[in-house]
Parts: structure tokens; C-alpha cells; sequence
């Protein structure tokens, strides 16, 4: 589905009158970045000459000002270019937010009190399905436990997954290398992309399988988990205590998605990701119903455009996992408002990364789910691409056991700041990367 | 919501190496324009070089690859700016196809066989909901009564109402002077808008109320139609026959919105609109079910972004009345498919119109509806705004029963071509209207 990858960022810099400067930026796949560049102009527009302090004081209600602009809102409402701009925006006024008060951005919120963070959701349209009372109590339960739990995760790290070796049109050979390099790294948890074709589907599933269920190739020192354990119930785990997910990236419709998916069980996924289209609640809800039987879940997310779309996929019981994308949501205050949701009806949350700085965003986010709100990351994996990091100031990094390491620099905010020289070299259309292109005529039109 | 309108709109041309333009548009209220300006010639350069006969030859396919660059589509999929532009692309590419056929544009897709019209509809992640064979089902019952129903609105015209006199913050004089210059052209469907206070709606709808249930007011030769009426059944029309509908522009959350409504019980509306967000199928499906009690059905479309919502309103019964817009869908083609899937679920279609050449394009979709996919026009009403028409080549008219006149022009394809001098006057931000307000100082920023 989304073949011809050309990673890109549309990058907003909020400048203020002091050297504090608020960095957020959303991710694309090429053509359309420049549309959301201009969209993202539009929106921004809308804080200068705020007091951020005055933004500060109450994020959730800064967030419902931010998308309910008069005019821009016909454009959306709150989907599609305008909600990823919005997301860019609203992510760069929590990285000045976190700048302002040095702390990394994960560290701001988990230090707000209950009160503090339901201030800095959204509620709007999802108080049938969660009112900021219920969020306050949920918030409650938890606050006692934060330190020790940001003592824990500061120690082991928090969990991750690879997809390095599961891209279609990979020889066996390069799977072979890629899937062992991830298990000598500690890596328990792979995905793989899926949808082409079913034989080239199994075949690739088969020696993935093989080798993750192999226990001699796991790290020196490093144990078997036990597949029947709290952490890897449900999950098809295999012998050594591994787990394989399956990504179709929305190329089915709802009865082709049950038939292919029934086809690959062999494999033993532990879910299905983005079976069909990603507005399609009754679709998920029904894939789910149908693979039941067969021990494969149903996971999506990365393209759901809002806390609305979550809302119903929580009220439908259509997902196992839920897959958050920090620029999709239209930034920190709206992603709050799904992680509340998802405490409250019990899904995991895993969020989407890879692309440009998602890595970087979703350990943030990870971090509050597990700290202030799930109390949990028993259950929960952090995707993980080992790509485009060092364009980033403050690069996101893995641990000898697979796991992210948390971000602690308090000058990093959300941790998505560029380097200045990346900037220059391959901003679009005039960076150096691309006029030196053009002189050898490799820009296309 | 929607405040602070400043009505636009984002104008494509499809040039041809002969004669022949194809033109197509979509509406916005302001700012944002400029955004889908940008995206239409994203999309629109994909056809550039392609052979017209080809894009023709199979629509449902044209459109299918139209959405699915896959660059493109991660900035939607399939919603928001990216959505609403490849819906003025394709709606240009029908309004070639139209006029290549000399033929305005409902009656080029009402002539098709039921084969070639299942061909121009995209099917694409609605098969759970309709098949490409139950369409053809649908469309072969239909097929000979065709002609009788060509001949019939020809004849009668196309159900119409209006909206003229409930807007928001109108004097009481106002509306009553609106209301009964309506009433005397014939209408008999009211729309108001609601939602800012309840007791100012109560006021308002009282008012209109006892305007279009007054006999007196009739116009002469015209008798007031039977309330139970198989027309007018379950439509809460007064002792006249009027109907009234009311229009909240999203701005409830669902519990809310189930407790105001109730409250406007007394002015029995048909429907309310728009209750709360257009994503939430759920929360429609909710309100729906705690208002049937009370006489008062649910209407939306105007803000659904694709089929793939239009489907899931169908599948939970969430809605009495399907609003679709004419450039919120992808264009003709999606239309198709939603008609067809309303037919299927038994629901009346009744599309958004006003704003900027929305009722030059609804007439056409209404028309097709009618004469090839529901046969009726039984209970339909068409939206209709006196407004901006004078800038269209082949503006819609009414007839002196408040019905839609059926386009019949053989040049005319979708309706959609402007005035070279309205471009000329009114283009952003170059044109005479825009430099001459630029000198007296009265652009903003």
C-alpha cells in the first residue's frame, strides 16, 4: 500500500521573545509534505503573539482553541492535513511547554498532578465514553505509584519490537540475517508486513518462526520465557517465548481480510495490523469477531485521525492493541485523551514509530501511558525502527536488552529538535542534498 | 460552528488538446482555501497526459487509482483537504465525460446500462456492506422505469427546502418576513439552525412554526397536504402539511445533545442535524435511539468524509436521513456508491446544499438517485440557498411549486463553470475585488 517511500518531515519551529525556542514536526511519505508545510503555516499563525504561559495554564483547553478555527475547520473537521498540522503545532507548544520548565516532556507531565493532566486533555466529543471525572480517578489510582514505577523503567527500559526484517521483497537470506541480528540484540517481539501474496506470506512467516522459536540462538545468558507467562498470555508466543505480528497497511476489504488472515494461523501471529481501512469501525469489530477462533487479535491505530475514531474502536471492542501515532493526533493533548480511553477499556497501548522521529516522539508517550495512567507495561511493546536517528539532537536509543532507554536530558523537551546542519542539507527545494540532485538531474518534477 | 463564513471556493480546470474543459470545484468557507488549491494540483497532475477515453472507459477504476497515489494518500487516506480536492478533480473529470457526451451529467449516468454504471462506482472496502452483484441487483429493477421517471420530474421538478429563514441571531421580524416569503414560493420543508441556546431555538421555532402551520398563508390555489401522508409520515408535519428540520453544526457532545433536543420536542422537528461529530457513528446511533421516543429522527452527511462512514451510519441504523455532499466525497463516483448503499438500507437521500455551487451539482446527484438507483422522490427534499447562483454558467433554478427545475442543457456537464468575469473579479488573491479592497485597506492578513 504505501509503496515508493520517500520519508519526509514537515518541521515547525515556535520561536519565542527569549531564546526558548518549541520544536515539533510531523512525518510523510513524500509528496503531500509541502501541503501539510502550508497548513501547518495556517495553524501556527493562529499563537503569534500569545503568552505561552497563558498557553501553558490550561493545555486541553489551548488544544480545543487550536483546532476550532472557524474556517480552517471545513477542511477537516479534525482529520486529514489540517489535524496532522495541528498535531505539529500542538506538539511543538508542548515541547516549549517541557523546554520552558527543563524537563523532558515525559517528565513534565508525569510530575503534574491528577488535576494538572486532566487540564491538558481533550475532552470534546468522547465525554459519553469517558468524562474527566472518570479520568481524575483513573489518574488517582495510579499517582501513588509513579516514583517507583519511573525508577523501574529508568533501570530496564521500556519494551520494544523490530519490523527491520519483516519488509516484503526481502530475500530469505537477508531475512535470515536481519531476524537473528534482532534476537542477538535481545529483541522478543517481530513484525512482519503481509497483504501481497499468501504463499510469499507463510513462506517468510515460517522461517521467521523458525528462527525466533529456536532457543539456541537466543543471547548468551539470556532465558526462554515462558510462553504460558502474565506478559505473553494471548500473544501466540512461541517456544523460546517469541512473538510474531503480521501487518497488512489497510490492503483488504472486511471478508478478504478473515479469509487471508485465516490462511496465515500456521504462522501463529499474534495480531493483524491495519486489516482494512483505518475509518472502518464495524470492519475491525468484525475481523476481530471472526479470527477469535483463531488466536489472532486485531491491532490498528497509525492512521485512526482522531480520539474519535479511537473512542468507537474502544466502544466496539474492535482492537486488542491500540497503536497511537504522535503525529496523526493532533499532538499530546489529544494522544492523553487515548491513553485515558484505553485504561479505561482495558487495551494495551503500542504505539506506531519508524518513519522520521517517531522513535523519538512515542518513547514520551509510552513513558506517561506506563507512569501516570496504565501503571502497566507488562503486556505493551514500543515499535522500533533503526533509521534516520541521527538527525535528531536528541537521538532515542535501545538498550542490550531490546528495550528503549529513557530520555532524560532536561534541556530535550519532546526530543524532536534537528540538527541544524540536517536542515540545511535536505530541506526541500533548496537544501544542498537537493540542488546537488538537481545538477545531476535526479529530481523529479 | 461554523462562524465567521467567508464563502470560497477551490475552482479546477481540466484542459484537453481539443475544445472540450472540464471543470469541477469544491467549497470552503475561507482560509484553507489556498491549502486545497495546492493539493487539487497534486492530484490533478496525475492526469495529466492520460488518454480521456481511457478515464472514461471504466470510472470506478479511474477513481480507484486517483485516490491511491501512494504518496499522496498517507496525508488522508481518503479524508480531510486531500479527500475534498481529488473530489473537485473527479468531479471535473465527469463534467468532461458529460460534456463529450453532450449530455448534462444526470442524464449522461442515468443513460448507462446498469453494468456501465456499476463500472463508474468505486467499491473499495464497502463489499461487507454492498457487492458490485447486489448493486447490479438494485440497479436492473430500476432500469425500466427509467424513462416514466425522467418524464415525471421533468414534469414536477425535484422536492426542494430552504434554510433562508432560520439562521442564527435573526430578528424575530426577520424570520417572520423570510418564513412567509417562502411559504409563497412554494416550499414546504424548513430548516433552522439550533445549538447556541435553548430558549432563543424554542422562541425561534415557535415562531416558524406558527408561520407554516397557518392554512391562511398558503398560497392561493394551494391545499394543505395530509400529515399522515405517506410522504409526510414520520415527519411530524403540522396541520398544513409543513415539515421543519433542525440543524446543530456538531456543536454536542452526545449526552448533551440527547438532552437539548428533547427539550425542542414542542416544535416537533423532522430531524435534527449535524447532533455532534461526524465521525461518531456510535454517537449518532445513540442519539438516535434515545430521540425515537420522542417523534425526532437523526439526520448527517454534510461533514462525513467517505463511503467508508456512510457505510458504517447504514450498518448501525444511526441515521433516518443520508446528507451527502457533493464535494466532501471524492466526487461522482463515491457518490455512486453511497446512493447505491442507502437504496440498499432503505434510507432517503437528501443532499447538503448552499454555499458555493453545492445546489448546481446536488440537482444532478438527486436526479440520478430518482430515475436510476431508489426510484422515489417520495420523501427526499433537496436543500436550496438563493445564493451565489449568478456566477455559474448553467445556474439551478426553482420552479413556483419550491421544487428543483431539472438541468437539461446539453452543454452544461455538471453545472460547475463560472463566469470567466466572477473568476476574473473574485480570484484570491489577484482579482479586481481583491486588489480594490487591498487599496481601501480591507484584506486582512
Amino acid at each position: 500500500m504505501n509503496t515508493d517511500c520517500d520519508y519526509s518531515s514537515a518541521y515547525v519551529s515556535l520561536c519565542t521573545n527569549t531564546d526558548l525556542v518549541g520544536h515539533g514536526m510531523t512525518f510523510t511519505i513524500g509528496r503531500g509534505n509541502d501541503i501539510v508545510c502550508m497548513a501547518i503555516k495556517e495553524v501556527a499563525a493562529r499563537l503569534v503573539g500569545k503568552d505561552t504561559e497563558e498557553l501553558f495554564a490550561d493545555m486541553g483547553k489551548t488544544w480545543d482553541w487550536l483546532v476550532a478555527d472557524p474556517q480552517l475547520r471545513w477542511i477537516g473537521p479534525e482529520k486529514g492535513v489540517i489535524h496532522i498540522a495541528t498535531g505539529a503545532v500542538n506538539n511543538a507548544v508542548w515541547d516549549l511547554f517541557a523546554r520552558t520548565r527543563q524537563k523532558p516532556l515525559w517528565k513534565l507531565i508525569v510530575d503534574m498532578s491528577p488535576e494538572e493532566i486532566v487540564r491538558s486533555t481533550t475532552f470534546r466529543y468522547i465525554t459519553d465514553a469517558l468524562t474527566p471525572a472518570e479520568a481524575l480517578d483513573i489518574l488517582k489510582s495510579n499517582d501513588s505509584g509513579k516514583k517507583e514505577r519511573e525508577q523501574t523503567v529508568k533501570q530496564v527500559g521500556y519494551p520494544a519490537y523490530v519490523t527491520s526484517a519483516g519488509w516484503l521483497g526481502y530475500s530469505d537470506e537477508k531475512i535470515a540475517t536481519l531476524t537473528k541480528e534482532a534476537i542477538s540484540h535481545g529483541f522478543n517481539h517481530f513484525k512482519m508486513k503481509v497483504g501481497a501474496d499468501q504463499a510469499d506470506d507463510l513462506r517468510r512467516g515460517r522461517l521467521i518462526r523458525s528462527l525466533i522459536d529456536d532457543p539456541s540462538l537466543l543471547p548468551s545468558g539470556t532465558k526462554a520465557r515462558d510462553p504460558n507467562s502474565a506478559e505473553l498470555k494471548g500473544k501466540n508466543a512461541g517456544p523460546t517465548g517469541a512473538v510474531l505480528m503480521i501487518d497488512a497497511n489497510q490492503v483488504w476489504d472486511v471478508e478478504e481480510a478473515v479469509e487471508y488472515v485465516r490462511g496465515l494461523q500456521e504462522i501463529k501471529p499474534w495480531f493483524i495490523e491495519e486489516p482494512t481501512a483505518p475509518d472502518d469501525i464495524f470492519g475491525h469489530a468484525n475481523i476481530r469477531r471472526y479470527l477469535a477462533p483463531y488466536g489472532i487479535g486485531v491491532a490498528t491505530g497509525e492512521h485512526a485521525h482522531n480520539r474519535i475514531v479511537f473512542k468507537q474502536l474502544f466502544q466496539a471492542e474492535a482492537i486488542d492493541v491500540c497503536q497511537i501515532d504522535s503525529c496523526r493526533l493532533a499532538g499530546v493533548s489529544e494522544v492523553l485523551s487515548v491513553l485515558l480511553m484505553a485504561k479505561k477499556y482495558g487495551v494495551p497501548v503500542c504505539p506506531h514509530a519508524g518513519g522520521v522521529g517517531l522513535c523519538e516522539y512515542v518513547i514520551h508517550l509510552s513513558l506517561i501511558d506506563y507512569i501516570a495512567i496504565s501503571g502497566s507495561m507488562e503486556r505493551n511493546v514500543l515499535e522500533y525502527v533503526d533509521h534516520l536517528h541521527e538527525h535528531f539532537l536528541y537521538p532515542c536509543s535501545i538498550n542490550d536488552k531490546g528495550r528503549y532507554n529513557v530520555p532524560t536530558n532536561p534541556l530535550e523537551g519532546y526530543s524532536i529538535e534537528m540538527h541544524k546542519s540536517s536542515i540545511a542539507e535536505f530541506s526541500w527545494p533548496a537544501g544542498s542534498y537537493w540542488m546537488s540532485a538537481k545538477e545531476k538531474g535526479q529530481v523529479p518534477q
